[in-house]
């Protein structure tokens, strides 16, 4: 019935749909498998797509030739830059997104791609041979075979939703969960663990009280994601900031009792930095506030996602609790907030391909991996969909160093060091983030993403006009002299300190609170060169200049740092034998076996001296 | 946690979203309760709606203020005017839908309608006190108060999903089954059935040959379902056609012995008037190949819905059998036909209210009655939504007689005569049908539909209008004379005989080939008059004037049957103690206890002389 697939992706969520996309454009005959067709790239918590961090994984993505960023232009009611008040490296897009025009575009892209079959069924076996895996076996009973297979299971896997005292077995609200996998996977020597996350409750924006609360605009001149040719927004959504008070807290532990979470009934680990609002009014008992984000679903749906008030409370508790939250007083919930524990396997299994260590030609990604959110796992999807391609056309492992890319520090940290509650990306886990910026994924990754087939030409031309218009315009401003009498007015009016004689355009620009804007206004000249420069190249140029000396002395870590990186392991040390390294060290360095000294060096528990130690055994 | 409710409807197929509608609109207070918010109004079947007779239920709906004629337009993709060849009697729209859009839609239209609450959770119980239904209680362990109760659970109750020799607890494809609410009903009096339907492959349009099949595209000049100023249709996707042969069918004869239908597996009965394909070559062994319709699901997907080729035999049969059809012979299946076995009531168990006679405010629309088909559906759950708002406000109960509308005919079978298998609406159950068009619903209805406080103000004028509009059309038609040198040519070009002196322009109208349209067209003051009237009222008048016999017939018909039927049997009957009436009808009589003479007539089993009979007991 089936043809022999080149690559198998089982779930259509973040992950499966840019596995699935990525593999299908780089040539592979690609199967993805979902269990209802109906339900491809459901958001399953909040609207939202980026943030900081994440909004520069979604640019990575793009950069690369992944599809979310497209698909979040296409479909978002809200688009804002978060921390333009701090530097580049920080700043970070965020999108509110329409959650039904979400997936259903994210459906009708997939069904656009050449190459790419789907098959509605859920997937309970894997078939393996000789420890390579070669298909998949679903609950129909059906056999399908495929020289790789990507899991992308979500929360799925023995799935079991916790709200107070009750549980029911799914992988999702109203959504059956999966089995048979796991059980697979331990048999054949995979370790497994339990993770746990939730959502908040869902209401109805009609019953709300918005005077109550503060409007949350999006930007006024609103950018986008792709670096392709969407359209940025011309309408938009607001939300809105109220917050909880000690009365809702109150309210919220006379549940305490009954909840899955203090009392033991959840085992996992849940995401510290996304905890429920039990959760925070426990740990930060002295706060008597915590801010709720009211992020309405869609253009025109009633339905509003309640961000900061995941729960697992029982249902009544929750309402009561919400009831006291100024603005909604008279609130009426569509569903409660639930909890949900499911199986991931520690993603030290994986190599830094996403392919396992143990089944050959299996790939992980998402949150099967620990991962939380939906931009994690989207770029691991388009990892593994790039990787599980090369592996079945012999094509080079592609893997990206944590000075090229976020994506790189998270398959990084999930390999080197594992995880053992939710994986969440932020800026302070990338070394060198100020090379890893949301303006510059295009220039870092692109050329890379046309190499593989996956970016196409024209996205390469685009980056290639950039990166050289970028050239001319610092040449330019470098070089170009200002008088005193052109920007000496607009200087004083920004607070700097005025030039007494002829001074470069790019010095001036050094200075903190002047902008290319600033100087074009005053400088007619300059302004009509300029114009005739797209606005990123201008933006490129300036960013580089400003930042000149930070970025050049992150680039020479990152060189350094490369130097270790590339240093291979080449034979299995006997690390048992190195008396002198820590414990610690010797331990992990057993488990995780790195391939390379800079790989080491980041294993937690592995300290410089040890490498030091490496470093003598291995005769340098 | 939630108010008491007027109305809660359990299901939002396309019965409950009718009845959650209707009931808002008047005023009640409605909750809405759905195992999960993202399948509201899910077309579990084909992507269509109307077609013969079920078009018309559809024109009924929308007359009388339900929304499926409105939301219908606005998802169409397709529009056609079925039987334009026959008398108006026989004229039937459909409409192809964009699946996507029509659940979208729908959900949308609930979430702009004041008074009604939306939960997401499995009901699994009724609350019942002293025979009268007083709420819920749902999977998530909630009690829910409301006086009244409509049920609509489509094919949930009990639901299991056949393919070949496997099975699956299921409510439909990837949905689970609903539990509890049957076995409740049992221990309280109900008698409960199994019934049977079943759905096609979906394939993937892009694996298909469209130059080995037939074009099938919208009409030209389209027109719509409702009487609002929705809008045509400007651009239109097309469907196509096929056939079986057999060779295919010899495929899918070695399934046979997987088959869970001819194997005794499935004990339900299917809907006899759209078989699944083994059932089509088993009883009609003769015919060496049958249609196929090709039917896109929506505007920009690929899905395809095989229309006509319903199966539950094991997939790989369905898959090769398909593959033999013209077109098909790369086909790519998305899934394969299942059938699915489900609870229902038979509903000789209800009023004609459809308030169950067992528990009082207990109300049951759709499949759960053991009908088929989204419009049968539809019509039942806004009856149900408009008869509930009616008792829980003590207002009087609202039924259409079987001269009024298909709805009327429709619950009149089911209440009087039950059903044995999946009961569909066809124009030959209509005694009435020349009344019963799809071009004079709202004449028919929208006055009715207003009085009920669900058909709007504006609806009513509209209908008014037409009614005036109409009478000045048909007195002018019939006293306007034109001369020979007028229509000779015409008539002459049109096969018609010539006339020798002056005619009304009436009388030329009567004529079989001769429209409005050739006479204005040849008269220019007759095409100048009638300008002034909206197309509805001069094809109104048109019918008026060309059946004007036949129509009176049928309303004197229908008149003397309403003597009948206004006959009300106030006391029970003994039945028993009335040895003339044949067996049957004895057993009958004393079963379904009939209301009135005329619904006791068209009891299967009661004679025009058991009717005599009872005549003479009542002293008539």
């Amino acid at each position: 019935m089936f043809p022999e697939y080149d690559i198998i992706v089982v779930g259509a969520g973040h992950a499966g749909c840019e596995a699935a996309a990525a593999a299908a454009k780089m040539g592979s005959k690609v199967l993805l498998i979902t269990m209802n067709m109906n339900t491809i790239a459901q958001m399953s918590c909040n609207p939202a797509m980026g943030g900081v961090a994440k909004g520069q994984i979604v640019r990575e993505v793009d950069a690369l030739g992944g599809m979310s960023g497209i698909v979040t232009d296409k479909t978002m009611i809200q688009f804002r830059m978060l921390n333009l008040s701090k530097g580049p490296a920080m700043w970070s897009p965020r999108a509110q997104s329409d959650r039904m025009r979400f997936a259903e575009e994210w459906r009708l892209t997939l069904e656009q791609s050449e190459n790419l079959d789907f098959w509605q069924d859920m997937v309970d076996n894997l078939l393996v041979s000789r420890g390579k895996v070669a298909g998949v076996r679903t609950r129909m009973g059906l056999e399908i075979k495929s020289k790789a297979v990507v899991l992308t299971n979500g929360t799925f896997l023995n799935g079991v939703i916790h709200i107070g005292e009750k549980q029911f077995g799914g992988g999702r609200a109203a959504e059956r969960a999966a089995t048979g996998i796991t059980e697979q996977l331990i048999q054949l020597g995979f370790e497994s663990g339990r993770m746990k996350t939730g959502t908040p409750p869902r209401v109805d924006g009609r019953s709300l009280d918005y005077s109550r609360m503060e409007e949350q605009r999006g930007d006024e001149n609103p950018s986008k994601f792709s670096y392709t040719d969407t359209q940025p927004l011309t309408k938009q959504r607001s939300c809105y900031i109220t917050y909880t008070s000690t009365e809702v807290h109150e309210i919220l532990k006379t549940g305490f009792e009954q909840s899955p979470m203090f009392k033991g009934r959840i085992q996992g680990l849940g995401p510290r930095y996304c905890p429920s609002i039990e959760d925070k009014i426990n740990r930060f008992a002295d706060k008597d506030r915590h801010q709720i984000f009211v992020e309405p679903e869609g253009w025109n749906t009633v339905e509003i996602y309640v961000n900061g008030f995941s729960s697992s409370l029982p249902e009544n508790v929750q309402f009561k609790a919400l009831r006291k939250i100024a603005g909604f007083e008279n609130a009426k919930m569509f569903r409660p907030g639930y909890a949900i524990e499911y199986d991931f396997f520690p993603p030290t299994q994986l190599n830094l391909t996403l392919e396992t260590k143990v089944v050959e030609n299996l790939y992980f990604a998402g949150q099967i991996n620990g991962t939380t959110g939906y931009e994690e796992a989207a770029c691991q999807g388009l990892m593994a969909g790039i990787n599980a391609h090369n592996k079945v056309h012999e094509k080079e492992p592609f893997v990206l160093k944590r000075s090229e890319a976020y994506i790189g520090v998270l398959i990084d940290d999930l390999v080197n060091k594992g995880t053992e509650e939710p994986y969440r990306m932020f800026t302070s886990r990338a070394e060198h983030r100020i090379l890893l910026r949301q303006d510059n994924a295009d220039i870092r990754l692109t050329p890379l993403g046309y190499k593989l087939g996956l970016a196409s030409q024209e996205r390469l031309e685009k980056v290639e006009k950039k990166i050289s218009e970028t050239k001319e315009v610092i040449a330019y401003l470098n070089n170009k002299a200002v008088e005193p009498e052109e920007v000496n007015e607009t200087l004083l009016a920004l607070g700097s300190a005025p030039i007494s004689e002829k001074a470069k355009a790019a010095n001036l620009l050094r200075r903190p609170n002047i902008e290319v804007s600033h100087l074009t206004q005053a400088v007619p000249v300059l302004d009509h060169y300029l114009s005739k420069y797209v606005p990123d190249s201008i933006e490129q140029a300036s960013i580089a200049i400003k930042y000149e000396h930070y970025i050049q002395k992150e680039n020479q870590q990152a060189a350094k740092m490369e130097e270790l990186e590339n240093y291979v392991i080449k034979e299995r040390l006997d690390y048992k034998s190195m008396p002198a390294l820590s414990k610690e060290a010797r331990e992990k360095l057993i488990k995780i076996n790195p391939e390379t000294i800079g790989q080491a060096s980041r294993i937690s528990g592995v300290s410089p001296a040890d490498i030091s130690i490496l470093m003598v055994y291995l005769g340098k």
